[in-house]
């Protein structure tokens, strides 16, 4: 029976598969996002398995890293979006979930000061990060966009 | 003895003074960060009692609020920041916490390509929040920039 | 100073207010729904200070209770929608959570095949409920609809 | 002695062989159920181990999809519906999560006023998920029914 | 505004003066149990505000224990149930919870052998304890019937 | 090295080869239970290695399965019990978890009643299952009998 | 009504009054337990409300403590034992629980290899605490003594 | 590469040998502690892993059960002391665990009042489990002792 | 009876008098440490109600700050070490919980080269904190003494 | 397909690679530290995959323990850096995260009284640890060293 079941690509399998190609050719995910004309931030993204690719970007990437067509089927499908750890333990990642702790209340009253009751999507979102020169020293600017969201009354 | 514990103001009544003022007064916080030259999204944080005021800063607000300076005291001093929620259950920042969950690793990625093995400060940080008009409905754009930290090895 | 503090009405008072009103003119969420024209999940949802009421609609149902004007700006600010139990423990709630947790991902498969890649919006979104007779036993209707968001590729 | 334990086909290889068979038929969930003359919602469902197949329909599922008899035993098993994230992440279901936490006391009210002391069933139980056009973008109408249940008193 | 408050009595309310009156009384809650004609069990449990008593019910304890009739609002209310602790400390509750956790599969799986894929209902419920005399020592019997629920097929 | 760690059969081993004997010769619990003279409770507990076999049932069972007497050494060992879910997700064995929740409090008050300051033990524990017809549908009971045990004063 | 609801003396009330007694006296819990012809740690937990007196005991420690009758009751009561902190933080209980992490297996296989399969009762339990002289520098000695319970095969 | 990670043994492989060799030897953890003139409970505990064998003790345990010295190794270094389950799910260890929620209180009272302002030392540790004889059942008596720590100010 | 309930100074009152007595006398932590001849962290650790006083240091204190000695009862006691958050969230506190969670197994890898199978002691310990000028940013500086405490095997 | 996927060696490998050379050429973290000219703390974290080594720092190590260069890859990567235990339970590791829970707030006040608003970063940081003679038992010394980050006020 276990021959039913030769398990085609998953997405970790793909990942595995991108990373290795990025790796081996001395890609930068700037330089592979630049390639297949997406931002660096959705190339990433889409590339860890956290969003699908359409069909012809995931095509182009393939070709773009010399990886067979099978890895497209995975790259496609609408992920499963899980993590782990309520509370991120990494400090590069912990800052950002410190400034919701911080923020957030804020962001919250500023929204509704600016738009009205309602909330930014998480959904209709894209975001970019850059490097911004400084004398005391550079900065990481983050920049998100998300379609404001009206609560319905009926 | 219950005489010598006359307290004073705290940063939840500042607060509580703040909003109420500001009710009164039909201010909004883009006006009260204006009149004391300061941006709106740190003006609500500090008022909220989650960062500090310099003494001229809280000194500018009572005046503009019409409040006591025996508050001062209460908003010049070094919060500390608490949140109760680990995972914040109103949608408005929650989507910011989800925001964390599924680019955290991206952003990680892009300052580790950008810079090097380092974070963004979460304190050496500012950010704002705007409108952006769109046919396709209108959009909330935050805009955080921190300081580069590259890790030491010594 | 403690003169400054005379607190205005919070939703919990305003709450606290409509439930007693509610009980002494013996008046069912249905019955306060029809008199305002609104849905009464949506009625009920922003009595509990879940959602927020358009001014008009805070003012006719203030009229509806015989309750005093005082209430209206509590009823019109956007609420920060906090629940407490992560995990319900009501039954009566519990087996909405364990709908969630049996069939979550259900849902989440028929939407990807009959939208696309995206989400049921919970922002944009209304519900009803009803009675259904039947004669193995009454069931409870639960009919919820959101607008379909897609994510965004950039 | 290991090799009295050739394992049997567990649940989760009953669902890996559907989704293989599925995709290389390129059949979808609503073909599926309707080829068995059941709902999409609960085929997929059942499909994923959290419900039990009747044995003729396990039986006209693996006929349908050219698989081997010998997963009809797991189909049919009454699974243990087991879920590792009690808040879930993923943002499709994290919605429905969040539909519980904002409007679950709304509506255990509406139950309690239509029906009286009791609770709608998650067992005696059906729903279905629909795509309803809307010129302001199409939406997701879900449908859940479930048997009402009286709390007794002894 | 705050005389429009005028606060009524709670379930809370009621379960204290409940609890008062038995002990003036030096009533047991068989005895209070038998005086309604109902069972210990139940008397017991919607007293501590976990069930609703029937008017007619409500009304016999008030007369029973000397308390005035404008309890009976809060006696017949629905009750939201609420535990603090998902895993219980006290020893006595806590041994309930051990039994659930070593037994909890066992009991499923006797449950489908002897009536087919369902669950016993924890809502038409009903639950006896009696003291057995034995010689090692007497037992505590509690014995729990819940109608059979069978799981529905769409 | 390795070659001194031919592991012996484990409780999860033992587990396995009930399981598949059991299925293999279309035996039921109650079926096995009475054939070694045990409870269909305590023989389903012990089998799923949540309880320690005395030697001669295990030997019994093994007999009763034509199963090799490897296994003895692993079903007569005390267990250690472990369970994963703090509250359990599967429908019928969370309706225990919810009556302990709910009826918690009530056991204990009448434990107390009827015996003193004390509990019922769930060592010196035993518990049946029956399946009670019924007009309305039929009902499960579940009984269970511990010993009582008193604080100790010292 | 709230007349009727003149609050008696709870368990928190009692521990305060012989707190308060002990410290006016200059009494402690050795004395204290000595004059009532009982050990310390019972005497201790007893007032501290996480164990019942029995009512002779109640009555010495009251007129030991020129304490009024009235709390007798409240000290009599079986105690619903809670405990806020699953891992306590305070480090001098916490070295408790990390004796149970790191030496919990070995009680538990020592046991079964003195006793058979079962436990040592928490409730059937003593407990005293001595200070032993040692020139390294004082040693606390803790015994603890439970009656062996045996697991019921059924 | 990997040749290069032929992997020496670990605690568990220690273990794993331990506990088998004791089996095939038909040892007791009283009669091993005896030969390597240890006590019992420091002996199973290091044979677990949860503590670090002095090297001629490692020997002597290696030759006493025909194991070889290869093991040396792992069973001489410093443990890392996990436990999984903060509050531990098999009686006989949660008995324990429940004994420092009821009495760490009472420990932490009377060693303040027996020393002064410190605890007792979980490191500079010992224990001891007996069988005490009664008539009334035989009892488990579990003895610990630890250094008292004293408090520092600086 | 409630007056004999007039209760004593805690902990808590302490805090809070020597806190506005610090404010109203324009006094540092530095600055009060000296003047009783202890050093800062230690003094305010004793302060916050996380370390006891010596008698003479309490009444050192209180005359320092014109304080009346009702308060050296509370300052004197043992106190029980609570805080509420497992993971802080005050980002100055956070920072020391990520040091730990980074370089803990560090921490002790190096303890057990340099000393042997020991911890360093929590009890008898010190810290100081010290601003270290820097060209590139002052640093702070935290040093920490714990005495060495080697495991026992016995 | 999965010959694309021969995986290159991962930081774990890596470190497993270091522990086994270092056991094998009998080093201790001191002296590898010293060859290759780093802290004893930042080597043993860097070869635990806690830090990243800055591509010399690896070829330095590789070579002096007989390791291949295929490692340096993984070993100059930045690291993830995720801890399991939110509370460790290691007594050498937990005695840490108890100092940071009864001194945090301390070190929080006392650095706003020598600094300002603004906290010791864990990033520019480094750390020693020494162990210091003393005839009442030697001392374990720890010393942070971090860099004093200011909020931003904008």
């Amino acid at each position: 029976m276990k021959d039913l079941m030769t398990e085609s690509l998953t997405k970790e399998d793909a990942t595995a598969l991108i990373l290795q190609a990025k790796k081996r050719k001395g890609l930068t995910w700037e330089g592979i996002a630049e390639a297949i004309s997406m931002s660096p931030v959705w190339t990433h993204s889409a590339a860890m398995g956290m969003n699908a690719f359409p069909e012809p970007k995931a095509r182009e990437l393939m070709a773009l890293l010399d990886l067979p067509a099978e890895a497209i089927d995975a790259l496609t499908e609408s992920p499963t979006k899980i993590w782990d750890q309520a509370v991120p333990t990494d400090p590069c990642i912990y800052r950002l979930y410190e400034i919701v702790g911080v923020y957030g209340p804020t962001v919250k009253a500023l929204i509704h000061e600016k738009f009205g009751d309602g909330i930014m999507s998480a959904i209709d979102f894209d975001m970019k990060i850059d490097r911004v020169p400084s004398e005391k020293g550079d900065r990481v600017r983050i920049e998100m966009s998300g379609k404001y969201l009206q609560y319905n009354c009926w």
